[in-house]
Formats: structure tokens, C-alpha cells, sequence
């Protein structure tokens, strides 16, 4: 089942509807719910009550998509981005030196917990970052967690798993890269925008694609004006999102509402090629770019760079400290 | 204005109240709040409208300590953690064999977010992490926002800022410090508690503790089984809190409700001992250790250290992710 937020195009900005996603391609419709069918409660919903109010959905008409503003589907309680793909791990390692993933990357999962005010509708502008001369995407699956989990084996988390989203997990990486080296990551080069959707695919449609390890396996392509510049399959992530959901809740909550993503595919970002290259070929997205994301199953989000609009001046430079070391 | 969060010690967890703290030392009273005032909502508020409240609130009479369970001030809705004390981060970067703080530390104030689920009331007793043998706290002092804001400058920042907190970031730092390895920060080794209190201090008590570059400059100090073994002082940030919410709202949204931290003051924390004398002394903390933190103004917040609780398995390392890297 697909299950899309959205407004009509004539509502203020701040409403919000939840709709069933019928149809095909370029000629889907939204089903609208009843006002106050919440999109995260239909997640957590037993399947047959969830399948009840989607037959009495599917049963009223349906807006084509020049009749809806899709919506994140969540505004997430809190991200996490987790670093699961090995192959992009190399690319970015030897980005800066390194020959390959560093063998704690094998150990345990890491993630950082992302803006989680910077979530962005599947179509809407992305404005360029400020500061930056290396704007990025970042192709990514993302789980859309729909129960309090705290202390859960991958076979209870799966449960906590509402559905998947298609993210795209924009970063300045000239911005990034000053700032991690002060070794906590990134912070303004990726607190600006984060674009999820198009819509919640719930988890039971997806149980036909997993692997042998129960890992889903689904195609993840992105295009740039058109142009396929990566691809991969998530069946390359080194953990289940099962296993994610597990570590991330091992001492510590895991709650509804939250968005856990892969991190970033193979070949899912310009950074990982210009760490293998040493060029900056591809070059960097520019202003009038479109950016297309595509995860089979989950459909497309499709977002054009426009400029960066007014900000305020950069923060002064650190004041003297009067450093005191202790002896 | 202090304003704490609160519930009776025979009400159900979950039960929250307001109340304003008066009295001075261990001889502090809650008068509580008429039901439904929310905390976030005072700090939002017209002075005048909030000293009204306060003197009727202040007329009934006040709970002492034995009868109140003091809470987190406010669940964050998001929390930024920044790096902004010099002399902290010349002794980490010590135990990390650079000779200080790299060039970009003076560029800008880095930050991180953090596990907005895992903040702790001001007494709580904090369970030791898992996985760890090197157990340690971080002092800070933390701000919390009560107005959405973007694209503000430090003056206009300052509406934002509703009052401040006493923080103590518990870190993990041997799991920390693998987790780090692959850039994007510490993960576990900070997820599973932050002790944020007593109350929240309104920011206009503060107004006469600023120095001449308008920053907060109060008396920071760790007690560890009631011996002091750090003290600093907060006017030693590189960067007021109106200059550290300039910098997060460029481009990005900062919302009430929010958290944003100082960063771990110079001798707030063993870390920074152990990496200017490269040796794990003073001992890292221990099941039973009270940890007490005081700032100036502010109060104290005060938790024992407790045995880790049941824990799932920690998670598989990756699975063979059969490494295909491009040409």
C-alpha cells in the first residue's frame, strides 16, 4: 500500500491530508482519506483495518497529481543516517587518502542524526546550499518507523517498520569537509534540506524483495537532467534495516515517527566519483539542475536546485579564548 | 525566573506539570502552575503575562524537594551539540596526537545533533552504557529555544533563547572513539543519555552575567563523589548562544523547543585529562559514581551512575556486501 500527505493546491501551506496512492507511472491518484485518518497511525494500524479504510479510499474518487502538493510523508521526530553501503565507504576513503573502509566500518553500523526540520516535499525546489562551490545529492533508502522500540532484536524490529521512502540527503561538501575535521561530521553542510517521499510504501508490500539475508534488494538510480549518473541495488547495504532499527535502539528509544536512511549508495553521489577520480568530474549540481531519484518499488522524487535565498551574514570567527591550558 | 518541570512522586510516569522554583539551595520549593500551563509556552510569553502567572503561582504554596519528581525541563524537539570551549578541544585534539585545535575550529562553530529521546531528569540515576569501560560526563551549559526562527541575526536570536539549562552529555568514549573513525561522529557512544536541569533559568535573569562581548560568563563545575575534578567558566566560548543560533538558523529552521548546547567546557569532562596526559587518570567513572554538576545561577544537577540494564545482542558485523567499486 502506498500512503501519501499532501494539500490541495488552492490550501494554505500547513495543511495536511493523507491519501491512498493508486495508478501507475506518471498516472497515479491520490485517494483521500477522511480528515484526521493520520498517516503514522495508518502505519501502525493492524493490516486489516488498514486495508479497510483503504477499500472505502479507493472506492471515492482520485486526484491526479496537478490536484495535489505532496507533502513529506513525515516530519520526523528525529533522522538517522546510517553509512551501510561498502562500496561508497571506499569511494569517499579514498577521497580523502585512505585505501579503502576503515575496519571499524565492519564492526557495527554508525549513523548521525540528521536536521530533522529540513525534510522537504518529493517535488519541491531545492535551493543551493549557501557557501558551497560542491553541491551534492545523495541517493538513499530511508525506513519510516511507526512504534516505540527500545532494547529490540532484528525480529521484533520489523514490527517498528512502517514502511520505506525514497531520500535524498542533500550536502555541500566543501562545507562538510572543513567542518569534519573537528571530527564530530557534518553539521551546516547538510542541515538545509532533505528531500523523502514520493509517498510510504508499507512494509508488507515490500516482503517479496528480500534476499537470503532478508535484506531488501530494489534498484536505486538517480538522473541529473535527465542523464543516469548512478545506480546500484540496496541489496549491496550491510545490514538489514531490521538490524538498524536493533542497534539503534540497543540502551536508547527508537520512536515512532522517526526516519532511519542506509546512507548514501554507490554511485549515489557526485562526492564518491571525485574521490576515486581526484577530479571534480562529474561536475557539481548548479543552479536550474534537476535531480530525479528512483527506487524501484517506491517510485521518484524529482527536485530542481534554485538559488539560494536571503541569509544572514556568516557567524564572526571564534573570539580570543584566553586559552588556559592546564598544566 | 526559574521554571521546572515536575510531577508528584505518586503520580503515573508521563504525568507533567509546571511549576516556579523559589528558595535558594537545598531549600527550593515548586509552587505549581494552574494545570495546562506548559513550560515552552512561559518562556514564549510577554514578560509582563509570565510575572502575573508567577505571582499567583508563588501565592499558593510550594512542594519541597521530597515531594516533587523533577523532569526534564522539556523534551527536545531537536539538539544541536556545538564544540565552542578552545581549551576543550586543544586537550582532545592532544589525545589524538595534534599539537590543537585545527584552523577551521576558529572558522565557524561546529556542531552535531543529538538523541533527542535520550534526555534524563536532573537526578535520574544513568545507566552505565553497554560496551564500554572508559564512562565519562561532559558539562555544559545548554540553551533552550522558545520561538521558531530562521535566517536570524545574533540580536534578533536573542527573542529566541528562553532561558538556559545545566547539562551533562554522558559519553561512552572507547565506543565513541571507534564510531569516529568513519567521520560522521560519535553514535552509540552518545545515544543513551543526556541529564538536562534542575529547571530552566529564564534568560533575562541572566542579562548581568554577560561580559563585554555580551556572552553568559558563569561558573561552571563537575563534583565526582563529592570532589571537584573540573571548573571553568562559561565566558571562555568562542561564540555567544545569539551567535550559535545565528549560525544553525542560516538556511535552516531552529524551532522552540529545541536545544542547543555549549559544548564541553575546558575540565568538564576525564576525555580531555586523559588526552593531555595520555593516561586514564582521573579513573573513568564507575557503577555507584555520583556525578554532581554546578553552574553558577543556574543550580545543580546531581545522578549516580547505575549497572547497565538488559540490553538485546549487540548486531552482526556487515555481511559481505561483494564489493563491486567502479572503474
Amino acid at each position: 500500500m502506498r500512503l501519501a500527505a499532501f494539500r490541495r493546491p488552492h490550501e494554505a501551506a500547513g495543511t495536511r491530508r493523507t491519501g491512498l496512492v493508486l495508478g501507475d507511472g506518471a498516472a497515479w491518484f491520490v485517494h483521500p482519506f477522511p480528515d484526521g485518518v493520520d498517516l503514522l497511525e495508518l502505519l501502525a494500524a493492524e493490516p486489516g483495518e488498514r486495508e479497510a479504510l483503504a477499500d472505502a479510499a479507493a472506492r471515492e474518487d482520485g486526484l491526479p497529481p496537478a490536484e495535489v502538493v505532496l507533502l513529506p510523508p513525515v516530519y520526523p521526530v528525529a533522522m538517522r543516517d546510517f553509512l551501510t553501503f561498502e562500496a561508497h565507504v571506499d569511494g569517499m576513503e579514498r577521497g580523502h587518502g585512505n585505501p579503502g573502509p576503515p575496519p571499524e566500518w565492519y564492526d557495527a553500523p554508525v549513523f548521525l542524526f540528521m536536521a530533522p526540520h529540513a525534510v522537504t516535499g518529493p517535488f519541491d525546489p531545492v535551493e543551493m546550499a549557501p557557501d558551497t562551490e560542491r553541491f551534492d545529492f545523495e541517493l538513499e533508502l530511508a525506513a519510516v518507523v511507526c512504534r516505540d522500540v527500545r532494547n529490540v532484536t532484528p525480529t521484533e524490529a520489523r514490527a517498528a517498520i512502517g514502511g520505506y521512502v525514497v531520500m535524498n540527503d542533500w550536502s555541500a561538501r566543501d562545507v562538510q569537509g572543513r567542518e569534519m575535521r573537528l571530527k564530530l561530521g557534518p553539521s551546516k553542510g547538510k542541515d538545509f534540506a532533505t528531500t523523502i517521499g514520493p509517498w510510504v510504501v508499507t512494509a508488507d508490500e515490500l516482503d517479496g524483495c528480500r534476499d537470503a539475508d532478508g535484506v531488501l534488494d530494489l534498484a536505486m538510480s538517480v538522473r541529473v537532467n535527465g542523464v543516469e549518473v548512478g545506480q546500484d541495488r540496496s541489496g549491496h547495504m550491510g545490514w538489514s534495516f531490521e538490524q538498524l532499527v536493533s542497534h539503534a535502539s540497543r540502551a536508547s528509544w527508537v520512536k515512532a515517527g522517526e526516519v532511519l536512511a542506509s546512507g548514501t549508495c554507490s554511485g549515489g553521489s557526485l562526492a564518491e566519483a571525485w574521490g576515486r577520480s581526484g577530479t571534480l568530474s562529474p561536475r557539481p549540481l548548479q543552479v536550474g539542475d534537476v535531480v530525479e531519484m528512483t527506487i524501484e518499488r517506491l517510485g521518484t522524487i524529482r527536485n530542481e536546485v534554485v538559488p539560494t535565498g536571503a541569509t544572514v551574514a556568516p557567524v564572526a570567527p571564534a573570539r580570543s579564548t584566553r586559552l588556559e591550558v592546564p598544566a
